[in-house]
């Protein structure tokens, strides 16, 4: 199909031209930055959850937009990657939403599965909040972590198996 | 105040050593990247809308922390800024939720005054979203954007005057 062959590259999509078409218009015209990305906000489309962070490459926001599943550039692995292909959680894509300059996306998805997202068994990527000094005096060195999801929603070793863990140190 | 002052280096956060440690314990362990930078997503604390997607560096993070209004680091201007400073539309943080790895921040806010968060006039810089064809043989190339907000909540030629847009080509 010739037409999503040519979406692989940023060039597809429409060039910037202005401040007005980019921020007024609505010319689909996405900034990815000098590694080719943009940054991706993945909610849970039925609380409002933020699930993760992500990256998107000029293919994987055109195979996104055209598969409605969420598709990033995995930069630990390099390579673009349909998310759920291996645990098979999906995400399917309700809204996509882009940003005033356009160099960010925010997906809202319904997760398929057991609907987590998080590599390490959480429905999201942010399951811990940082306890905020209520004296305003304590200096955020002392904060410590709260979680927020007490249970993991599946076992990643089960899941992944041997697959080097994405966080590096 | 010293522990303040501290809390400016990155180092003044706790140590990184394990994977283990960053992903499942209560330490806040934050990575920032080689500029320095982790990146922050803002939700609306009342209805779970993005509004806007940021980036903070040690100083940034610690000062939000301990004051709970939110901090950034502005690229585009290469400082750190207090979110509402210039405009009134002070951020204040109700949770703050950092993600597996500790290399992202989702920031729950109220945002003060009118509430808009997008220096364009918008509640959220997310305010228009793609028209996701139906026909999944549509390519993304001819994807068009449609508006979420219609009205501007303020007018940024009153509120900003002549300061350079941060919209860059």
């Amino acid at each position: 199909m010739m037409s999503t062959m040519l979406a692989r590259e940023s060039s597809a999509f429409r060039p910037r031209f202005s401040v007005v078409q980019v921020e007024e218009s609505t010319d689909l015209a996405p900034r990815f930055d000098a590694a080719g990305l943009l940054t991706v906000v993945t909610t849970n489309a039925e609380n409002g959850d933020v699930v993760m962070v992500g990256a998107m490459n000029a293919e994987a926001l055109a195979r996104t937009i055209e598969t409605r599943e969420a598709h990033y550039w995995s930069r630990s692995r390099q390579c673009l990657w349909h998310k759920g292909a291996t645990s098979g959680l999906i995400q399917h894509v309700v809204e996509l939403r882009i940003d005033d300059d356009q160099d960010a996306v925010w997906l809202r998805v319904k997760t398929a599965g057991v609907g987590a997202n998080c590599h390490v068994g959480y429905r999201s990527c942010f399951y811990r909040r940082v306890d905020l000094p209520v004296d305003k005096d304590i200096s955020a060195t002392a904060a410590r972590l709260v979680f927020c999801e007490t249970e993991k929603t599946f076992d990643p070793i089960v899941v992944y198996g041997d697959a080097p863990n994405p966080t590096q140190l």
